[in-house]
């Protein structure tokens, strides 16, 4: 079974919860820009990290999904179980806005975070078994110091929101960490793009067949 | 024509409705643990058990025309019935949720789920039935036990809720059975897969054409 | 330019609207099947029958696009005004449903249903236009007798419900001929797909390319 | 990395945001002309307008692609980037709605068209320094005189709107700016097609390949 459908199916899910947060995004009651800064206070900075986050994900997907060329019933359900996970994006950034982000959504936030990053994991695992002892992921993937070093922070936002959370500044310092695991994502990746370039004539993937 | 089209479509539609379910979603009044727990209820727990039905019907569509080749009136048709089925989850989940899962409400979804089963088995009775006696798909099935028991089991599930719904317990066993088919289609697909990879050499299908 | 990605962002387009029509369904206010009765209506049937409409739609553009191997400008343009229409059925559906098939909306119904083929044959007009005299598509359509008739209908349709649309079976008269519209076009598709088949061989088109 | 997934996935955001603008449309409360009159106001125009953007832009995306074979990591964060602004049109659309053309949401609704329209040519910059010295899209964009023109025309509407806003004339100055912007696109795409069809011997493109 090949990966078309998946990656199709996967595109269509990502892209429906990357759009559907602009329905989250409450019209201002009154035609001012003080009646735009009132009631949608925060929630265009969230949708904006949201997205973000979507992005990096459908990018990751795109990446990994490059190395694969069969599909087997794990994978399947792994990767179902990962848009699981992203699709509630838009409720926890959306209780994250109306509660002007107090302790107890920021932590579900992260925690959300943290499942998307684990079932992220366990898809690349499964994946990686799949493939056998010559997996052309685990090779592309390397030592994967993000993958790993993600949670870790996100564990940092969550603890921050719970120890300190009652003052603002507890709040603050855990979408700190989540915006750094964002922008650590964001920016480093044209350095895979090279190593990924440069392996291509040894490397057994969807280009050298297609 | 080609299935190719088709499969897009089904795939966009079953990507929006897995995935505006979330909209479904309410987001919780306070920012506590407790608003949390009483304004989603149990809605998360249906929302997963919904999610995991279409993505079961996904899986088994995805699986269905892997061994389809070509298209004509009466599979667009059933597969748009199937398409309609489906898309009332999204409404009968709300349904439950906002009602704390009281009786009418499980009964309906139960409904909803019977239907989508009937569509589906209709859909594939008119593709074997297209595909003449040598059908790719009828091999596929086999004695589609599975196929045969998610009925029945429905109709238990029905039955439970309409009998035991006034006590609590009846709309819990009623739930269990839902469960319970749900679970017997996740878990052994993996023999499916050997099965099918074993009989890929003399199978006519995709796979051996692409 | 080939046909690939006018079709897939028209198949995005037309999953979206068949399926956010269902967030148009209001959930029952209660927990009994008349609660379902009374909050539903007749919302249930003409969610119905738009789905069909839509079906329809993109049945009718999946067959058109069959025998299409060139986009240009206007046949874009020409497909955006086709979308837009349609786009427009989960509103007028909406106001439909909240009005209990009130006069006026039905008329508005009409209008949309009327504007969508209208938007369709100029598609069609274009396509021909741009395949030049020896348009696959114009043998295709033939003498298009339904899709002449089609508006004749709408138009009796909205008719009705202008002239006696005060009683309630003006309403039902005019719905009475959407749904034979819809019926016509469900029906007898099976003889066009004959017709093509034995076209085949002599017909320049996608699947004697592919 | 070829530009399959990337044009997939935006085709798909891309009819979520022409699509869900119709949830915004609100359904009339009242059953008769002019409560359609009053509930939906310009609101239909609104979308229309918006409509036609989301359309241009989808157009000119399927366009610049087209001479595009190859995506790299800086491309799929320019792509996020136009995704990003055109993804608040639903938002930026209600506000104007809501408040009836108030001044201030028309200015914001310009900024929302000037963002798109910076996002679309850093996209397009980015394209073209990746494709190097003999870019087949810097061939293809020429001088560019429309990509130019409009955020020119986009700041004279949000100038009109700022400074005679108060006065209604200004509000509607302003959007006649922008609907000159969209006539500016929609109207002379056929000189492009020629130049492009004329020009296919020589260009490295998709078609030459496929």
């Amino acid at each position: 079974m090949t990966t078309g459908r998946l990656e199709a199916f996967s595109d269509g899910v990502l892209a429906i919860i990357i759009t559907i947060m602009v329905l989250e995004l409450k019209v201002p009651e009154g035609h001012t820009l003080s009646a735009l800064r009132h009631t949608t206070g925060t929630s265009l900075l969230t949708y904006l990290l949201s997205f973000i986050y979507i992005g990096i994900y459908w990018n990751n997907h795109h990446h990994m999904f490059h190395v694969v060329d069969e599909v087997r019933g794990g994978v399947l359900w792994a990767n179902l179980a990962l848009l699981f996970c992203l699709s509630l994006f838009p409720f926890t950034t959306a209780w994250l806005d109306e509660t002007h982000l107090a302790q107890t959504p920021v932590v579900v936030y992260g925690i959300d975070l943290l499942a998307a990053a684990v079932a992220y994991f366990v898809l690349q695992s499964v994946v990686i078994r799949v493939q056998g002892p010559h997996s052309a992921l685990r090779g592309a993937v390397g030592r994967d110091l993000k993958g790993k070093l993600s949670p870790i922070l996100y564990l940092c936002g969550i603890a921050s929101a719970l120890a300190f959370g009652g003052d603002r500044w507890g709040v603050w310092l855990a979408l700190g960490f989540f915006v750094v695991v964002a922008l650590m994502w964001l920016v480093p990746d044209r350095r895979i793009d090279r190593h990924l370039r440069q392996a291509v004539p040894g490397r057994p993937g969807r280009e050298s067949a297609g």
